[in-house]
């Protein structure tokens, strides 16, 4: 069961109460490459992106965000880091939210930050992270949480609590315990994450395994994975991991066997295309794509759609239903097709 | 707490009990394919996987285990459908351990299968599959786990208890409910998996919500991530699952950042090749790759090795003292030096 939070908006995504745990990622280039980081905006929306982060490193790009803004079908969450004046100039040329860890800014600056977020009424989330804790402290699941709740406090008397929180680290288990003390003692809602996760296959694994627990604990209402790679598979993970703890049922699931030596046709390419196909779908469908007999049949049963290879050629089932036998060469148009027909691209 | 099972071996490597939980792949080509696949285990090998699965297609690839088994470092585990000749044959030739689905054969020619996997001593996998459940049957997590011990049953029945279970599904949450019941009404060892996971981001994530819960559980003895994709990429999230619960903690962890706007050096690129480099340190050790000062500093304050990334530059950084400034292209060579000298490659 989800406990219930406070409820904050950034732009017009809801984050928190009732509301559906919301899907994020960060863009590559910052605000001044305008045209490059609009390109991944778009990109990453239409697999299902629901709130942007950009970096924001310098006044330079602060000044930026107003065109990005206009750019931008998503809220932009504008981060920032060691310079209290570029958060406020990110805050005046209409980010949604900011993102700080208050302990990298000159504490005299944070009165400036929260009297501009004030005045355009967004949110800011106040993001502890292990790699930059307070040097005093020692590294633990408890010093990092309570370093989050302790700038939380903090915001409160400087009369500013439309506040987000997270508390990454790079490490699962710590992660975990992290985000269980933050659920106990506040009612802000929780951005959760594992931070510097690593490249796309591990990174994907310790995410799965830190917010697959909390999620199926009923703590979270917004996720990011960090992957090094390709943004949209960060994308691709979260809903993977928002399916699988039954959280959200939202885009399409690929079932897509590992090959072996019965495989007669290139099924690693072959599902690799199909699941960037599938990745625009946000319907709650099963898709399968199966390299030889042992298991086509029964999973095909199962599955909206699904294609079966053999030699040289492939089935294209429907609901378990065989309604094309087409050549390899030919299976990913004829796939595409069939999702046109069923109105799902 | 891990339940305690029975324990197995497959040739020298025991499974359950209180040993390890054992990490497993399967090759992409079959015996007949001698080179290859020699290759393709080698491969595996060196990255940590400890167990070996080949398809055995047909009665020639059952012949070519004799000479596979020549060239193997690791047991190998014959994967075998439809035909009990096959299977016998697979033993007879020397096969560690026999993976099949008994649904699949002719009921006359379990007791040829048994007899044969007696005289040799080698034990069973029974290993039924969501994608090929009896027809008579509806889906579900406990008809899947009833048709495994429906299957233990008739094999105790016919004097073999030299078993190991399987029930996968390409579903997580069916697999984790699947898995309890196992665990729960036998005491064989469990070999975990869900079943054609889909490709490399997803099929990592959704491994990881199923293994890692059953794993945090106690519950799993041996493990294979199936992924449409690179098999090293398998034995990796292997491990990455196992260091994630806390089960297993084997082998480097990586830490890069994800990139963003105040990334100056192609960090992705680099994280990988340190990924590819790391994969064979057995050593429980945590590396870091970072591309910006933001987290450097306290990341690799916990790193035993880590990479900063500047602009063409990068610094190596061992338990937080900066031990080099290289330029971005000498990089990875001397990054690879100093594990050399940490006696870690």
């Amino acid at each position: 069961m989800r406990k219930k939070k406070r409820t904050v908006f950034i732009g017009k995504v809801p984050v928190g109460g009732n509301n559906p745990v919301v899907v994020q990622s960060m863009t590559k280039n910052p605000p001044s490459k305008l045209n490059e980081v609009a390109d991944e905006i778009n990109q990453l929306a239409s697999v299902g992106c629901e709130l942007i982060r950009v970096a924001v490193p310098t006044e330079k790009d602060a000044y930026f965000l107003s065109d990005l803004k206009k750019k931008s079908i998503l809220p932009v969450v504008a981060d920032i880091h060691f310079d209290g004046r570029i958060a406020v100039k990110a805050i005046e040329n209409g980010a949604d939210e900011i993102r700080i860890n208050p302990g990298n800014f000159p504490q005299r600056q944070l009165t400036d930050i929260i009297r501009a977020a004030k005045k355009r009424k967004i949110p800011i989330r106040i993001g502890v992270n292990s790699g930059s804790l307070e040097k005093s402290l020692v590294l633990s699941a408890s010093s990092l949480a309570d370093s989050a709740l302790r700038w939380v406090k903090r915001f409160e008397d400087l009369g500013f609590s439309d506040l987000k929180i997270s508390a990454k680290s790079s490490d699962a288990a710590m992660t975990v315990k992290t985000y269980r003390i933050l659920d106990e003692k506040s009612d802000y809602p929780l951005h959760l994450g594992v931070t510097e996760a690593g490249t796309v296959a591990t990174g994907a694994a310790r995410s799965a395994i830190a917010l697959g627990r909390l999620l199926s604990d009923g703590i979270g209402d917004t996720i990011r994975v960090s992957l090094t790679g390709d943004r949209v598979d960060e994308i691709a993970v979260c809903y993977e991991i928002l399916r699988s703890t039954g959280v959200r049922n939202v885009g399409a699931r690929l079932v897509s066997c590992p090959t072996c030596g019965r495989i007669q046709i290139d099924l690693t390419r072959l599902a690799q295309e199909v699941q960037k196909i599938i990745e625009r779908i946000r319907m709650p469908i099963t898709v399968s794509v199966m390299g030889c007999a042992v298991n086509a049949i029964g999973e095909a049963k199962d599955a909206d759609i699904a294609i079966a290879g053999g030699a040289g050629y492939g089935l294209i089932i429907k609901k378990g239903k065989i309604v094309k036998n087409v050549r390899e060469a030919d299976l990913l148009s004829e796939f595409k097709e069939e999702l046109i027909k069923m109105e799902l691209l």
